[in-house]
């Protein structure tokens, strides 16, 4: 495996910063410890730390000199004491080869290393610390607003290398959602729907969840943020697995909604059938100069179609569109940016506005489709009691929804499609292959009975 | 299952606190935030307010009146907004009930349920937040140093429901430790094993990992707080695996050691076999009055012993023991308290001395064993080339070891066997029933390669 492009990332991110000279300083993440305890969380790298070096360990620094290019690495020491627990550290040479950087330095050199290139301007993120530099600072202007903007900007856009691992945290995710296809039953909780999981990424090699798993059983659909993943699952619902591991520093995040039986009831095939045209129109339609606004939209009106035509819905899907009636089946935006972080930064680049209308409201990007950003696809439509409760009290909404038939498909619960995309020169290249077709599906859940 | 007994820990903390009259204000812990993201870490409860309140949720405060005995919840409100996302939350009276709380208010009136019992002093714990309480602090006393010796204290002992959690805790990890036995094969990487025990232990309704698994195979076990966990396990070789699951606040802290292959090799065998003795010497010593520094010195004896036998030390057992000489194959503590933190509170009380001699010096508690205290017992010796060489060179130890012996045994890379029990009227209660005998385990790593 080729080393991660950290050095590429430092210049990309100096060219969007449009300064000729100075010094770009960053802190790494430092391994946190509970209150009162020893224990130690999970550690995270700090992500724009990891796009800039690659490292994630805890402890590090980076430096960054924009005029030479050259990009330098400031390592914990480890002593002789705590190697004997930790073992044997590797040198700093073999840091800075396995790395890519120019030097390596050990972090309590940071300090005297930086002062003796004599920037002018210091370049830091708002959340770093820089109490290491404080003799540098008094002797440099200190810029600690104009670098977060522009390695945001670089992260936009995904390299080759950056691709190819999140194909693999993709492929990982993706056979594990197949697992469970294959091995779930009615019965088993959705706590051994997230644990097998989490068991499987774990082992294929990446480090941890890219966000807290959700295993949710018929009705548990509903609430879009549960948590809970410890509800037994039966025959007659559907399960809504949104899971995925974060592999070599980058997330996947992949949906998939299945019969918990041997296959869909009438009511979940149809909503599930609704899910599926959704998210082929919108990824039909993914291709460079489009407007990621424009998806969320579209989404929105095969929704309002197919709700139409199961009766859900009634009325003209024009004036549906204009009163964001879709909304309160899919109170949530059509995706986001991915990346290192799982809602990956750049969504609003600096002046685009949110819009306050329902559903776009939460939509979590808003700027024209390029080659090399990745986005989620994640349509959905859920019954939830609450936004439906409120619905039916606005004469403006009720009017467009037919209750009755409503609670004919309350115990669908809810159904969410998510595939992870990146924008091509042509249009997109889909990272998710992971079974979504209703046969297919059958297919899967019928030989896990036998 | 019947409630956690969080107001009697209230009481028995009031008590300890030696205080008449007062309130006791505590804080649990928030959700956090990666910075610059909004990826959240894993919610785990600060284990002073679980202990107290039973709450593993984020956002509450808890408080006890301890005149007259009145345990008071805080909860945090979920507006309607939302509830739409999360759900629809429990009433403050369906929270008052499900925690054995006397009263429940949302976490917006603590300042104004506190004022109104006008409280002489407030107790905090130093590392919780107090702004809420500003008024209330104006007009009482404020003490943040009594209460976190009194509620550490209080831990020390645990009470029957907090035993039954802890063996249930046992129980999903010791049999996840044996499937791993049954599973595993050479050629498999170490992340399949971590990976495999986390799966298991999740889908058994564990919360998360208790601590940072290790998964060691070979040599790697010479590096004791080894994080890696990501090399292939190769037949020769030995695997450790230091794994526990956390279930509904307790930890459990088990290592096993085991041949990859079918069979121990005679080395890995004699080394497995002097630790095994260790941890027997030990637990049959543990009971009522004895001192748990001198489990340490016991299990060191028998090491002595047992490395005389093979020849890695020579010379008399009573001076081996004199020079700590032991120290070199097991740099760490023979255990630890363990309860809601896996390293759990009270080890050394207030005005207990830490040792500074080799080992001892690493020792987590040094006091007299009490009925109703939990420890690990976790006897090892490892071949840690960096202690190995340090005494090579210093003629007061190595006058004691045979280095051509060591060189023999080198490739055991380490062993340790790590049970949990419970201090008894009559003795102590082991909670971790899971194999440890040689003949157990080789049937069973022979029927893994069947
Ligand atoms: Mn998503
Ligand atoms: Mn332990």
């Amino acid at each position: 495996m080729s080393a991660y492009p950290a050095k590429q990332h430092l210049a990309r991110t100096a060219a969007n910063l449009g300064a000729a000279a100075g010094v770009i300083y960053l802190r790494g993440g430092e391994t946190l410890v509970h209150p009162d305890s020893d224990t130690e969380y999970d550690f995270h790298q700090d992500s724009n730390f990891f796009y800039l070096s690659g490292v994630r360990e805890p402890g590090f620094a980076a430096a960054y000199d924009i005029g030479s290019g050259t990009a330098i690495l400031f390592a914990p020491h480890v002593s002789a004491d705590e190697a004997v627990w930790v073992g044997a550290p590797p040198s700093l040479d073999e840091l800075r080869a396995t790395y890519g950087f120019d030097q390596a330095h050990y972090a309590h050199d940071a300090a005297a290393v930086l002062a003796a290139l004599r920037p002018a301007t210091v370049f830091t993120l708002p959340h770093h610390r820089v109490d290491a530099l404080a003799d540098v600072l008094r002797a440099a202007a200190h810029d600690a607003e104009r670098l977060l903007p522009a390695v945001h900007e670089a992260r936009v856009f995904k390299d080759d290398a950056e691709i190819e691992i999140m194909r693999r945290a993709n492929r990982i995710s993706a056979d594990a959602h197949v697992a469970l296809m294959r091995e779930i039953r009615a019965g088993a909780s959705e706590a051994a729907v997230r644990g097998r999981f989490v068991g499987l990424v774990l082992a294929a090699g990446c480090s941890y969840e890219a966000y807290g798993s959700i295993a949710a059983g018929g009705r548990n659909a509903a609430v879009l943020h549960y948590t809970k993943n410890n509800q037994p699952l039966a025959a007659a619902d559907l399960v809504l697995v949104d899971a995925g591991g974060s592999l070599d520093g980058y997330a996947s995040d992949i949906t998939r909604t299945w019969p918990v039986g041997p296959a869909f009831t009438p009511e979940c095939r149809a909503i599930y059938q609704i899910v599926l045209d959704m998210q082929r129109a919108v990824l039909a339609a993914c291709a460079p100069h489009r407007q990621w606004r424009d998806m969320h939209l579209l989404a929105n009106r095969v929704a309002a179609e197919g709700l139409l035509r199961l009766g859900i819905l009634r009325g003209d899907v024009d004036q549906i569109m204009d009163h964001h009636v879709v909304a309160c089946f899919m109170p949530h935006g059509i995706g986001h940016l991915i990346g290192i972080d799982t809602h990956d930064v750049g969504g609003y680049p600096p002046g685009a506005a949110r819009s306050d209308k329902p559903g776009l409201r939460y939509l979590r990007a808003s700027r024209e489709m390029l080659p090399r950003m990745a986005f989620t696809v994640e349509p959905g439509l859920y019954f939830v009691d609450a936004i439906l409760a409120d619905a039916k009290s606005d004469p403006a909404l009720a009017r467009f929804i037919d209750f009755d038939v409503v609670a004919a498909y309350r115990s669908v619960g809810g159904v969410r499609i998510e595939d992870n995309i990146v924008i091509t020169e042509s249009g997109h290249d889909n990272l998710t292959v992971c079974p979504k077709e209703i046969a297919d599906l059958e297919a899967i859940r019928a030989a896990a009975y036998q």
